[in-house]
């Protein structure tokens, strides 16, 4: 992949500004956590696994800051968990990290550094096992809706979503891709259309509410998204706009795939309904591209996620396989519980 | 309502740029037919109704121009007819005004300027027919969908969809509206949430992929949008995105209703799939928002309308009634057919 949305530069970290994509290719560099926390809260880092990596970079520039001082290093781990709360991949990230700190006794930059890009290069390791379960669903000549971004700017390797995708087309399968540009902050549009374009596969962009119509045209073979945090019964929170998606997918007897690492099942939370959902500012709704497109002082409902019940779900591509949904017969939780992350 | 989006001023025709609300009210006015025309294009002139109604004043300015020639005034109005190509009422319009014409054998301006005002002052009967139709299946503290704009700025009166909810309001239920901002032009964030507030109606903007996590939430008791036209079995062209919100209303169990006056059935068209819709420019999808939010070059499907099945609909609300649609049982294509329009 040509992307790379996040790497360590000698005591820095620097990345790809995903706000300011299509338009501009611009990195930003810090050696000061606060500025990864700040990256992932505005979204200039952005996509599950790859804050989860970015956290891990962030506790690594906190160590040199703090000198090892393991309290303060916390605490800084603390900061960096709180900066989104539905992806379960920034906190597992952040308590694999403390929880290596502990086991090794180090809690020198040098050591976190290396932990951080351990868990970046395992995560490319486990977007192209993704890759290699997915495309085992997905034949030639498919037409693929995906909503959101889930490339190589979500992950530290080819994507989940997009990475079966990627890997389709590695193995020589000719896929089309409609792309939903998910509002309210067009990471479909901006991230995941710019993403297929750079890599040479067909894509065309539609609005979140032209989805339905695509289906009811008989034009979209499969959906395939990612996702945030997956309960212990297989409900899974992904971007806003995924449910309905998941719905009309069943209502056209269409085949809906969520991909993503197997570290994404939550066995703490039991149901969706344990899922802290994140609401955004209402100017991401009402002013979110240079001017005003809403009346002052209205009303804004913006959940960042919602919740697709296991029900919905054809089969989670995971980095250990396939695992059945809902639509499948019986999600097999039995599966995930005993194989533990 | 406070809201006159079109009318006669002396000898030319006054309308509100519905392109440039909510951040400025600003008027156009001109005698010439064809920038009535470049309006109803640009969508300055929007909503199935008004464009009816605003045709039929373009006829007018073209009566004047021409000086009653009847041949020219023939071919105006077969301009005027292929401004756009899915609302039934432009054509409609139209027609009626040139049968009149014909009957009358009077193709002098003053005519034509009355009947356009006659039709628009009908328009705002229907809206008010139309409203206490649909206020009979709305209960007090209903929390209504709506999709688009279907209210004071789409019609000679107070709307369709909106429509029934200011006349609920008017009979004193408590409603609250949930608006689908309605990507790609943002009608909903635009002008419904705008037209609502200046009513005093309490309205929640969301993005339009967010009405599945809503009904999900069972926080919508009904839904209600206006049509663009309607075939003879029921088939319902309304703007992008009423399909998909249909289909999430009958997967919800949701009551689904589509507002429109009683010629919007089209009885020349016997199925949806013979409506034809029309497809509007990348750069909507692509630009709208005063910035590049995609990429460039970026292949884009933006159909304006999609097609709701007679199935998922509960009721037609018209101004000669309901009539029951696929969900209440069978459709009464009789009933339509022998009131002929």
């Amino acid at each position: 992949m040509k992307v790379i949305p996040i790497e360590r530069r000698g005591h820095s970290a620097r990345w790809l500004d995903q706000t300011r994509l299509p338009v501009e290719i611009a990195y930003c560099e810090s050696a000061d956590f606060r500025e990864i926390i700040k990256a992932i809260k505005r979204l200039e880092l952005r996509g599950a696994p790859l804050i989860g990596i970015a956290a891990a970079y962030g506790l690594a520039l906190a160590a040199q800051e703090y000198a090892g001082d393991a309290g303060k290093i916390h605490r800084a781990g603390e900061e960096l968990k709180a900066a989104r709360p539905t992806a379960v991949n920034l906190a597992w990230a952040i308590e694999r990290v403390l929880g290596q700190v502990m086991r090794a006794g180090r809690s020198d930059a040098e050591f976190i550094w290396s932990e951080a890009e351990t868990i970046h290069e395992e995560d490319r390791a486990l977007c192209r096992e993704i890759g290699r379960a997915g495309a085992a669903l997905i034949g030639s000549g498919a037409r693929i809706l995906t909503h959101c971004n889930t490339g190589a700017l979500a992950t530290g390797g080819i994507g989940t979503a997009l990475g079966v995708i990627y890997t389709c087309r590695d193995q020589g399968k000719q896929v089309t891709v409609f792309a939903d540009e998910t509002r309210p902050l067009l990471q479909g549009a901006r991230l995941t259309a710019w993403e297929l374009q750079q890599e040479g596969i067909p894509v065309t962009l539609i609005c979140d509410n032209t989805a339905g119509l695509l289906m009811q045209q008989k034009k979209i073979d499969c959906v395939i998204v990612g996702a945030d945090r997956i309960a212990r019964n297989g409900d899974t929170a992904n971007k806003i706009g995924t449910y309905s998606v998941a719905v009309l997918a069943h209502y056209h007897e269409i085949p809906f795939y969520v991909a993503a690492p197997y570290s994404t099942f939550d066995v703490t939370v039991a149901t969706g309904s344990g899922i802290v959902i994140e609401e955004r500012a209402a100017c991401e709704v009402t002013d979110g591209f240079g001017c005003r497109t809403a009346p002052m002082d209205v009303a804004v409902y913006s959940p960042a996620f919602d919740i697709t019940p296991v029900d919905l779900v054809n089969w989670y591509i995971t980095d250990r396989g396939l695992i059945p949904g809902g639509r499948e017969g019986r999600f097999e939780f039995e599966r995930v519980r005993c194989s533990g992350t």
